[in-house]
């Protein structure tokens, strides 16, 4: 069902079964991993097989004309279980599948959604929407409030591009669409939605807007929101939702699926760029890079990249070109100018704040070799970013506790906030896990603020991964909180991260809220337990 | 009340009462006009005198502790009662305020609001919120569905810019603010906001965000929707909402006062432009200036001005350059760099769609004379642009209809659009006015598509104006709805664009926004009528 139909995706971690290394490779890149570390323990573990996961048997059955695109079996139902968190690989690498879907649907277009949600309501089940299953926030885990037996509505097969616009350079793209799959569509049109996120190989144009999903862009339109012209949707109430206006489509954006599915949006997309500069630049400090990051976002210059790694994290990537100095990896790209007075003013920002160049910017046109088309830094940090979610499985089995969090602060509170965080952080693993490493990078620098990304690394102890887990992410949590910062940028809120979404939330709009659902889902069978309570 | 206490606005047109010109002078204006247009007719009007002007009783007097706020002075109640559209123009000048406010308040301080709406409530009586006053469709009019008795809340005297956050760029400012009064404000600090609405000089920040107010930027983040970081506003049912997270701020943006009252809002703010770049570049047509705009548009490079004015609307400007010929209004403006690079490219792009520059290009950098800032084109059509508010009152005094009436539409169906519409509006002034003129502009270029901007001008017969408005208004918004167009793109949907809004509008969302009414206002206070109907 998932793009590809001859590969499968694996059932407990990050992508299609036939990229799981035989153990011997986990084995050597778990030991590489605790070298660098330091940490971690024991022996690597193996995933438990398919075939020995047990599931509790499913507790409601499709109706006959629903038999066809409704599956019980055992991958279908462990595949479908849990999102990509640590937490979750934990649990599906040791095959511990609790709470998985009693059915998963696939329906092929939106009458069937509507049938599945009208046997939803009547059966008394919950229906949880399903995109790529990548939340890292338990958006799409049946950990439910109550036990209705629950129906996970996988969306995958509606993949297609639908309409393409090249005048107005838009396109109607159905909900299940993958990164890579509508990006393959748009390919012959020379257009491209440019939307990055890092789980984007998986991760659905729904999944997106439901998530309100934040791509690599590190300035300008970057939130899928900026791309969206239009949502279409299903509720319960069975009123579809021609997204003619904008507000309504800010209802629907970030919804996470408790108000209806999303099953199609036009988007804005843009012309191929055949033009790049990009450049390294090295900080003495993360703060001197920081200072950088503000005199660049506020100054309308809008580079497409302009991500922060601390030395930490430039080190670990491998992109860091002197070591000890924090990275910014610089990108400017377009499909209709040259870009050199972009990156030379850029440059002369960051030389204003003690930045270095690493290495020789790169300025490419559209006649150039493609294959020289980004700079040493940017290519190196891409792989990485592309990478780090298959990483985690190897963690995973490896020992190591793993967590990435992010926020959001106003450049008033920056430096204070960046500190505070980072020594909460270091102090939780530290007292939790005996010991660890904290590392922080900007990823999107707005006029305003920025977005720190903060990954922890820390020895797990076997067996109480999930405690320990909890207990980071509650420490992690209270800390960005209590400084002030947003309880997400871009992961969402899901169910992890309701407690901290509760006490940001303003109250009138959780009493809002709460009536717009009531009146959208009456029987309360949309995605329970995640962004509000009925 | 209003900015400045020495000075009393008009309680029938725009502006201040001492810029209300000699009669002889509006008489030599209204020649001048009908001797341009070809038409208008009979005695120039004269405005009728507050003095001369009868109000029906209040219905409801304000309890003891609110009374050294509220104020029932036919002065007060009367510039109160209507918006400044041409309809509000011709009851005002004619003296006709059928359904004025019983009562204006003017709190102070958020407790106010809350005492104020507290007794409509238990009164029975309903809260309009007024900012400017500078509604063009029925915003602010206490037109309302039943004999309920209606108090306005004048928000003017909340007209502090609160906090000012240099790093962020940011800034707190009360929602009473106007334009001018907030960048007076802002000004000392060497910040601007920069959002310049036609109504600028009188409409205030909380109006804007109610009503999604559109800026003069011509691309990038123009709408205040883009500037606002956070919103407070006061509902009915008392929960004060401090906008932690976007969304809750969405809900209240364009929200025209049906869900609370807007108090306060965080802004995005920016260092005052001292590098500019303009031209002014002349088109064979309409059509091959707006492929130009197009391609502007989809560039990338983000022109702070990009108006194209057909060729009718150049000469109405007296920026035309070159008689005949559509003209392209081109401007760039940073803090932070020069723009010969960016004002190059665009005036490629426009050669390439058959664009011959009007003049030579002025380029001004900080160290510049500040005199010279401005480019001949970009300077006469800026001037026109405020002025046009206030020509309408002679306009309404001369015998001549005008509406304005703007939408967007995407660039594939641009040009049958906007070609249809103006067909359309021109076989509706033909036939209810015998005759008339249909100009057009774009006033915001998207990578998407345009707002087409139209005037309507044509000979009133006295007496018949309003019936001969609604005519043409309702001719106008069937040719915009039917060729595909939305509504409105920033004046809003008042009571005027409620047919068209009604019909666009996803019922699944009427059915969303009516349960957050019924739950932040249970006892239906706030702007009846309005937006959407209980």
């Amino acid at each position: 069902m998932a793009g590809n139909p001859e590969r499968r995706l694996k059932h407990w971690g990050w992508g299609y079964e036939d990229q799981q290394p035989a153990h011997e490779e986990v084995e050597a890149a778990a030991n590489a991993m605790r070298e660098h570390l330091g940490f971690g323990n024991g022996v690597v573990e193996r995933p438990v097989a398919l075939a020995a996961v047990e599931l509790r048997a499913p507790r409601i059955e499709a109706p006959a004309p629903l038999s066809a695109i409704c599956r019980t079996d055992t991958y279908e139902r462990a595949s479908h279980a849990l999102g990509k968190s640590y937490r979750d690989v934990v649990r599906g690498l040791r095959g511990e599948f609790e709470m998985p879907p009693d059915v998963v649907a696939h329906p092929r277009d939106e009458s069937e959604i509507e049938a599945v949600l009208e046997w939803c309501e009547h059966a008394g089940a919950v229906a949880i929407p399903f995109g790529g299953g990548t939340s890292v926030v338990g958006g799409v885990e049946p950990a439910l409030p109550d036990d209705r037996p629950a129906v996970t509505i996988d969306l995958r097969a509606l993949d297609r591009v639908l309409d393409v616009d090249e005048r107005s350079l838009a396109a109607r793209i159905a909900a299940g669409a993958t990164g890579p799959g509508l990006e393959g569509q748009l390919r012959p049109h020379g257009l491209t939605l440019r939307h990055f996120p890092q789980s984007f190989e998986y991760s659905t144009l729904g999944g997106w807007v439901a998530t309100r999903a934040g791509g690599h862009f590190a300035t300008g339109p970057t939130h899928i929101d900026d791309l969206v012209e239009s949502i279409r949707a299903i509720t319960p109430r069975r009123l579809p939702a021609s997204g003619a206006g904008p507000s309504p489509d800010r209802l629907l954006m970030g919804s996470e699926g408790v108000l209806g599915v999303i099953t199609e949006a036009w988007v804005r997309v843009r012309r191929r760029p055949g033009y790049r500069a990009s450049a390294g630049v090295g900080f003495p400090t993360f703060d001197a890079g920081a200072e950088a990051v503000r005199a660049l976002g506020q100054s309308g210059l809008e580079p497409s990249n302009c991500r922060l790694l601390d030395p930490a994290e430039a080190a670990l990537t491998g992109a860091a070109a002197m070591a000890g100095q924090a990275l910014l990896v610089l990108g400017f790209e377009s499909a209709d100018h040259p870009l050199d007075a972009w990156l030379a003013r850029a440059l002369e920002l960051c030389a204003d704040h003690g930045g270095t160049p690493a290495g020789e910017p790169k300025l490419r046109r559209p006649e150039d070799d493609p294959g020289e088309r980004r700079g040493q830094s940017e290519g190196a940090w891409r792989d990485a970013f592309l990478q780090a979610p298959y990483l985690r499985d190897t963690l995973v089995a490896a020992g190591i506790l793993s967590e990435t969090f992010e926020t959001a602060i106003t450049w008033d509170r920056f430096g204070a906030f960046v500190a505070g965080v980072r020594e909460a952080a270091e102090r939780a693993v530290s007292s939790i896990c005996g010991e660890g490493k904290v590392t922080c990078r900007l990823t999107h620098a707005y006029p305003d603020g920025a977005a720190p990304y903060f990954t922890v690394l820390a020895p797990a102890r076997r067996g109480s991964e999930l405690e320990q887990w909890a207990e980071v992410k509650t420490a992690a949590t209270e800390s960005v909180i209590s400084a002030g910062g947003t309880i997400t940028h871009h992961h969402a809120v899901g169910r992890d991260h309701r407690p901290g979404y509760d006490r940001q939330r303003p109250d009138i709009f959780a009493v809002a809220l709460r009536a717009a659902k009531a009146a959208l889902d009456p029987a309360g069978v949309l995605n329970p337990g995640v962004l509000i309570d009925p």
